[in-house]
């Protein structure tokens, strides 16, 4: 190895590299990071399309460009580019800026690997089993399986595939033309992912039986178990249940207890999509509203909404200990899962999925984690539910919010236009347009609760 | 907007939050992006993987860890990872790091968006736009669709999908069950993502027809329609057929043109899995080796692989103008894709997807395009060709390398082990196990060959 070598993507100069990543690392610093988490800063910077086309120059040229241009585009691009982790973004399930989170992500992305084999991903196939166990730990079980999938979605897809592969292992090879209709239940509060994943994968969306929600937007276990035996009457076999904790719009946590009682019953798996309340685990205080996930076959947990750990780091957990990720999924390709490896091949976790190439998506919550530790971690969730509570007990005492009529899309307009916030809104049922308030960045105070309301007053006075 | 306030997930201290991430970016250049890519040090420090956990000390505690720690953890992360960027990784198909494409990815980082609406991206909505009608525009298309996918065998599961949503629009909402039994054909060198995504979205891996190769790993486009006309007498409907440009193990690319005579004759959707050749599109000197392309229905393409942009940067590309993908895949989700948006929600394109959340894909591409031209992207190409030729060349002159038997593994242990480099081997029909040799980083030079050949020499000298 006696060759050095210097870095010749940019003509041969290694400290050019050097140069152009240190500029750009102060730009990330001080507008995205430091002016991006400001309270004083704006949360956007509203441009219609055509003239944001205008200001970027987004054509892609033949001729490259000097380093002050390209550093003038990194610029343009913080510049425009909404702040998720300003203390008034309230528009996402996802919200705030962990620098230990960020830290975790810029060392993923210079390490570029693929979470497939041992061989080119040992710390991080090692490091992801660890923060599988330990979130398999809160969910309540001291064995298990798991992966990180690309989001939510895809984690609900996986577990729909392996609770029909295990009914019907023949599926995999002969398809679902070989099987009986196959009927799957979810609330009607469920998040979208539900039928997209039926359609996906060949289910159709008319297998997804909607099960009634009360009030509050839980799911109703008698409407659960009367829809089976609906669905059985007509033919079809239940194979599924996906409960939902922290549903998207009410934050709802179905009664999962209950629930598994049906799911044993009828003996169906039961999956829970806790993508955004699975968080919640952590707080001793609160995770009571989880009661019951232990009973789950598997939890799709996304550590990138509530914990701010950045996107994706979405986690499918299985309590699944007969290798049924790798039986579903796996193909053995063997320009990649070499059996005759030097190493115990069990550490090739690639065939436990349907993606070849995987992202890292570990690195960030261990590291978070081991900067926070658990308690860390859990005064976050502690925090997030003071504020609602906060929230809530403002909202009573000031005129004019119990109204909910149809203003919601005027006041998100205007707030966009302006820059100072950003929060989602939504019909449902048959309430009209209302804003959905998203309590989860780790910075949020007391006072940006107060300027929230303040600003939607002030949005609002002339309506 | 009058209260400033600090950034407090550092107990409020905004001067540590810009310390530990200068910290960490420090140890960042230095260790992954300057030692990793030297030629003068290992490209892997092999552990065990017992003693690799006991040296990262993995587990989560509920105590929070020292700053001095956290530094300490980011430098073993580094140091005991596969540096992929350096000029002895020949391991897999992506290689090399490219320090725009590095910018542009800690930007992403730290912007932490999802990619499914304008108003929370409304940079990378447009971006994502361009970006994808450059690379249509490579394929020969001056009009048309597409989305960034998590990896290239979700992008054919995606051209799939549509396949047969195309077919039968009435699959999405009735399943497989109401339709006939569907077949779709590739080649015996197809990649594993083929089987995997049928059984996925539940056609069942025997819907996948295995056509014959050349003995150069090129499809037979005889042997095509004989499988056609066989599935058609079998009782099925044949629908897809998936071309591949840029085999994974031989690096072969498939005959478009007649292929899409074949596709043509039998009214096929076709399919072009150009996950590794697609980036030769880029070569006015080789992109003959994807004549045709420009026929395709669908076209999946990783710049990740051959450009470098980094994990993951997948592009499907789409002939169809008359938005298959939102109609295939829409679920108009009233949270998030409202209609009495301010501004024109055609920008809104998550609802393309089968994921809600979406990473940032396109930023990386685009900054290094921007920085590299398509010129010095096309000189990469030329170099990885170039490179190639050079390496046959020198192997034809040394005695030894003819001759194909057992040794890969033995090989494949002492290099790792030694941490000098690192290729793939796999057995290939009736060969036996052989390296398969990737060109494809950047800083690659002739020394890199060199050392590469003289090596395998000096590994193998005692078998």
């Amino acid at each position: 190895m006696a060759d050095s070598k210097p870095l010749r993507t940019l003509d041969g100069d290694p400290v050019a590299v050097e140069a152009l990543l240190r500029d750009v690392f102060g730009i990330v610093v001080d507008e995205a990071i430091l002016k991006g988490t400001s309270a004083s800063e704006k949360v956007c910077e509203w441009k219609e399309p055509e003239e944001l086309k205008q200001l970027l120059d987004l054509e892609l040229q033949s001729q490259g460009e000097s380093r002050e241009q390209i550093l003038e585009r990194c610029r343009a691009v913080i510049h425009y580019s909404v702040k998720t982790g300003h203390p008034r973004f309230f528009n996402q399930l996802f919200s705030g800026l962990d620098p230990h989170a960020l830290a975790g992500r810029i060392i993923t992305e210079s390490l570029n690997t693929s979470q497939y084999t041992y061989e080119i991903a040992p710390v991080f196939v090692l490091m992801e089993e660890e923060v599988l166990k330990k979130l398999r730990a809160l969910v309540g079980w001291n064995s298990g399986d798991g992966v990180f999938c690309p989001g939510g979605s895809i984690s609900n897809m996986y577990a729909m595939n392996l609770a029909r592969f295990q009914r019907y292992p023949d599926c995999k090879q002969r398809g679902l033309r070989a099987l009986p209709p196959l009927a799957l239940f979810t609330s009607k509060e469920c998040h979208y992912s539900i039928t997209k994943g039926a359609a996906f994968l060949g289910l159709g969306t008319d297998s997804v039986r909607v099960v009634k929600a009360d009030e509050r937007g839980r799911m109703i276990p008698e409407d659960l178990e009367r829809q089976i035996i609906l669905a059985e009457a007509e033919g079809s076999v239940p194979f599924l249940v996906s409960a939902t904790s922290g549903t998207t719009v009410l934050g709802a946590f179905d009664p999962l207890d209950a629930i598994a009682d049906v799911c044993q019953r009828h003996g169906l798996w039961f999956h829970v999509d806790a993508a955004w309340g699975g968080s919640v685990l952590l707080s001793r205080t609160h995770r009571h509203l989880l009661d019951g996930i232990q009973r789950a076959d598997s939890v799709a947990w996304n550590p990138h909404k509530l914990l701010a750990a950045g996107l994706q780091c979405s986690a499918l957990l299985l309590r699944d200990t007969s290798n049924l990720l790798k039986r579903c999924h796996g193909s053995q390709a063997s320009y990649l899962f070499q059996q005759d490896k030097f190493y115990d091949v069990a550490l090739d976790t690639g065939d436990k999925v349907v993606q070849c190439g995987r992202r890292v998506d570990c690195l960030k919550l261990w590291l978070m984690w081991k900067a926070q530790g658990g308690q860390g971690l859990e005064r976050r969730i502690d925090q997030a539910f003071a504020l609602t509570r906060y929230l809530v007990e403002e909202i009573k005492k000031r005129e004019g919010f119990e109204l909910v009529m149809e203003v919601a899309p005027v006041l998100k307009e205007r707030m966009v236009k302006k820059g100072t916030m950003m929060i989602g809104y939504q019909p449902h049922g048959t309430r009209a347009n209302f804003f959905r308030m998203v309590v989860a960045n780790p910075i949020l105070a007391q006072a940006d609760i107060d300027f929230l309301l303040g600003e939607l007053e002030l949005l609002g006075q002339d309506l």
